[in-house]
Formats: structure tokens, C-alpha cells, sequence
């Protein structure tokens, strides 16, 4: 359908069976009808140096921040590194960030953690500089899962508790997206 | 002196004429006499991904965590990206974490911004990273930079204020490190 | 007029000549021609205790959750206090959020400080809470004011540049408010 | 024991039947030989006007920071309010912080929650401001207890890995006290 929600998701993790790449296929899946997700690789994006500007952005750059610019909404899947979000997560941030790509654009984060606590400190830090940035997030509901690794077998969300809660989290997206129209 | 205090420092941005590279160097100019500050490059090491550590750690990587593992402590300066540390310094915190490599080591952040505000909130969050990992971050005095382009000539801080700040916070950090021995 | 938007404030500050209170007075001169901001006094909002709650809210608590029920968008003038929110203003967010008050509730945060770095830990912090209490918190722009105090003359706001700030937050927070009805 | 260590506690939470005082006095039980823990009510202090001060500190901010300046090690019991830590815990630290008497303190916090994330949100907050006062705030272990009201049973901590989790920071404490001597 041409008039769907085109969102955007990418996970902050770049291993080959990230739980966080798994979050983002089961986000694919559980979308309402309206609305569609693409999963973004950002395993090529470069560290971020300002000097590599100079001649215009790296071309996985380049076709990243083309993606992003023709999105309705944006997807963060967010694990925890260290009490915050990854280095990588943050670094295709700060390369979306440059001439205020993301200012205004409706965005939501989700996430998890192999632990008892959900990884909230990561997603914190990471909706933080989304706010710095202009971004419009939705302030819930939010998505943070605690012992994420056994709510997926095989690859696929499984726990009917938490593909409740991703599907109610990206209903309520559309809803948020459609107010900034 | 083979007694002196072997201290490591790094910036988090990338650039040929970074500002925080030249506090680094400022630093090691600044410190007192019974410390040695060592500048780190961290250019070269890659984004992180866990399933890279399956065979070791990229020779980057292994050679930035030798320099770490053999410090009496850690400076970071922090620049402020996007109301939060930059990605690629947060990328080398994640490298250094694995293995427990960080925790219990004595730090500090020090930075500044081109703005009024001074980049509190990249060292709030990277502190907050580093308290989780078990860090002994010293908590004052704090060095946050307002205006730092102005500070700096042909790449070197001559802020005489400025210059005083990070000279007694060094100060401190030696008797910090001190307390852990 | 009755069609104009009605809008809440106050401040984080008790004491009589409080900088906060002053800014709160400057927004209620520099808002919107359709938009009326209400000054609340918070002093007599007692130390949250859940025990209070049983045989319903202490009379001031109830009059100032009628005042907030009943309008279109919030404003909290936020003082830094120890790098955070004073606790007297999260106090009174804490009565204020019972039973959902404050959800989806559109909303912004200005403040400064004394000093160079105007306040920025204390607006993070409680965008942080409000975010979490599902508040529809405007991301940009905000108003942080280093050296505050020399900004008022005689309780009046006088910087023409700061005034210009403000005012121009409140137009934005004006549309913000029509986003959500 | 006159060469005991002398360590004061107080919880965030007014209510009689507080889960956060029913934590510190499980501290007080579980502290290590070495270390007396006493617990200071905070209901009877003020909410913080600056205006209050020109006097002299109020009878129980008075009492209240006598204790705290006779002690060696401070303890805050920190529930989560609203993502944050609670506006009364916050009031009391804006008190104390008053003339530097917070500095180079020792302190932990412990804390936890009814849910399943444990409340990691409130003690950030809480430790963030600890740091930006110069309080020497031990970075691990950490206490984020989930599930806390079933942890309980007629006021006493019956859980015993939490019993043991709270037993090993104190553990700690005592020698993270000691480096400060």
C-alpha cells in the first residue's frame, strides 16, 4: 500500500544473533496494518569523524541518512552496554545527527536485557539525546525486558506477554506519528 | 622515575584538530610531577562486536587494553555529542570493558563545548557508564569547558583560568589514585 | 477570552525572591496572545507520604491538582539544586502524578542557574521523570540561562536576548499543546 | 565498641509501613561487626526554602545535620517515584548540602521496587546528584532489588540472596570507609 507508515528500526547490537536484531524482526511482524518496518544494517557505518565530512559523507553513511531522511518514524532497538547505549547505537546516531536530520521526527526506543532489570538505563541515556536532538518520542508506552533471552526460540519472539506489549507499543506509534502530519 | 604514576588518557573524538585531543595534551603538560600521562590513540579501534572476541580481540584492541591494564589510572575527555558522550568513545569503553578490565580503576572526565553550557551532560552520562562498570571516578572538581574554542591557540590551551582548573584537578587525582594503592 | 489555552506554571524555588518565580512571571508576560499561564504557588504543598492519601488528598494538594486537571499544558520553572531538581518541586510532581494526573499532559521545562552552565542536570533530570510519567514533554527548544541572576532587574526579566528565548519557546509550545487535541 | 564505624541511614519513604525503612533496618541487622548503622527519621524536615536559613537551620534540619556531620559513612534507602528518586529523599539532601557539609562523604545507596526493574532509574538520579556534591559514593556493588514487596515478611528482610547481596555491600562499605581515612 503507497500510503503506509514507512518506519525505520535499527539495533544497537551488530553481532550475527543479537537478541536486539531479533527484537527488531518481531517489531517487522507485529506491526498494525498501516504501518511498515524496515530493518537497517548499520554493521558498515564508520566511526564518526568530522574530517570524513569534508568531502560529503562515506557511502554507507550516505545511504543511511537517505533512509532515515524518507521515514515516517524511527525504531531504536537498545540493549545495554555498560549502564548506557552501545558506542555503535550511539555512533549512527551521531552521524544521522549532522544538519538536523532528526529533528522532529517521531521516534520510539525498546529494548531489553539478558538480566533481571530490562536494560532501562541504557534506553534513559538513549531517549535523552534523542530529546537534545529535536527527536519526537513517544513517551509510552515503553518496552524494556528483563531475561530477554528466553522470551525468543530460534530467532523469534515467543513470550506472548512481550509481543503483546511490542504490539500495543507500535499501535499507539502510529497514533503518535499520525499527530505530527 | 620508574615510580611516577602511569596514567592513560584518550578523546572521544576523532578529528585531526579536536579540541579534546589538545586537552589531552594539555593535560599531560599539567600534570604534576610525580605523574606520567600517556595520550592513547583510539582511532584505530573498531566498532564493537561481540562475535569478533571469539578468536581474541582485533590487535587494536588488545594493544589499547594492554596500555589500560598496566595504569595506575584513566582520564577521559569528553566531548559532547548530541547531549551525550560520542559513539566512538563509548565504543572504546565497551572494547576495554570486557573481562572486567575497568572496574575499580581510578578516573576522571574532563571536557568542554564550542557553547555556553560546557558539555555537562556528555560527562554525566559517561560518568554514569563508568560507576557502573565499578570505576572509582573521582567526583570533584570537575572540569567543564565553556566557550573552548577561545581557550586554545595553535593548539594550545593558554586559558590561564582554564589551565589552572585542570592543573589542581590533576592535583587531586593523584591523591585520588593514591587511596586505592 | 475563552478559547485561549490554559496553561499552568510554577516554580522549583520557595524562597520569596526566587529567579524561577521571576521567570514564571516573565513567560506569563511574554506568552502567546492566545495562551493564559497561571502562576501556582507550591509552598504550601506538604512532604509527600502515602499514608495522607487514604482519606483523600490534603486540601492544598487537591487544589492544586484541580488547577492542573483543568489545564492545556504545564510549565515547571526548574532551579538546579546539587546537580538535579530540587526536591521540592519533585515533590509536588510526586502528589500531582497520582492515579495517571499527569499523563499525556503537554509540557515544558525552562530554568538557569548562577553560574556558567545554567542548570542543565536539573531540566535533564526532570524531563527524565516527566517522560516517564507518559508527559508530552516539548524535546526543543529549551531555555537554559547561565549567569540568571544578572538577567532580572527589579524581579523583571531585562535580557532582551533571554526574553526572546522565551517567548519564542512559548509559541512553540503553543503549537505543541495543538498537536494533542 | 567506641572505635566502631558510625554509619547513618534514612529512607526516601514517609509512610509507616515504608519498604525502604524496613531496608535500612535489615542494614542495621546485616552490618558487619565493625560498623554501627543508625536510622534518622526525615519526616520532620521542612521542605528547603533558602528564605528559612537566614536564622540558623530549622530545629530538626539542625538535629538532622548534626548526625550526619558526626558521622563516617552515609546510607540513602531509595525508592523510585516517578522514575526518580523521591522529591522528600531529595528535600533532605538539599538540606545537608547546605555550607559543603555532603563532601567527601562516603555513601551507598540501596533500593528496589515493587515491579520487576528494581528502581535503577531513582538510584541513578540519586547518585548522579551524590557525585556532583564530592560524595565518595561507592560504584559497586549495587543494590536494585525487584519483586521488594515480596521480600518481606512483618517488616523483616526473610529473602536470602537479597539478605546476602545487602550483607556484602556493607562488607564493602566498611573498607570503602577505610581508604577515606
Amino acid at each position: 500500500m503507497e500510503n503506509k507508515l514507512n518506519v525505520v528500526a535499527f539495533a544497537g547490537s551488530l553481532r550475527e544473533q543479537s537478541l536486539h536484531k531479533m527484537l527488531v524482526n518481531a517489531a517487522k511482524e507485529l506491526a498494525p496494518d498501516n504501518m511498515n518496518i524496515e530493518h537497517l544494517d548499520i554493521s558498515n557505518v564508520p566511526l564518526f569523524n568530522a574530517d570524513l565530512e569534508t568531502d560529503g559523507f562515506p557511502a554507507p553513511v550516505e545511504a543511511f541518512r537517505n533512509k532515515v531522511a524518507a521515514s515516517d518514524g524511527i525504531i531504536l532497538a537498545v540493549p545495554e552496554y555498560n549502564g548506557s547505549m552501545p558506542g555503535v547505537l550511539k555512533n549512527a546516531i551521531d552521524w544521522l545527527s549532522r544538519g538536523g536530520l532528526l529533528a522532529k521526527r517521531p521516534s520510539i526506543t525498546m529494548g531489553g536485557s539478558p538480566g533481571a532489570l530490562g536494560g532501562t538505563k541504557a534506553q534513559e541515556h538513549m531517549r535523552q539525546s534523542m530529546m537534545h536532538l529535536g527527536m519526537y518520542v513517544m513517551p509510552r508506552p515503553t518496552i524494556a525486558i528483563p531475561q530477554m533471552g528466553n522470551k525468543f526460540t530460534d530467532g523469534k519472539l515467543v513470550d506472548e506477554a512481550t509481543r503483546g506489549f511490542v504490539a500495543q507499543q507500535l499501535q499507539e506509534f502510529g497514533i503518535w506519528i499520525s499527530r505530527f502530519n
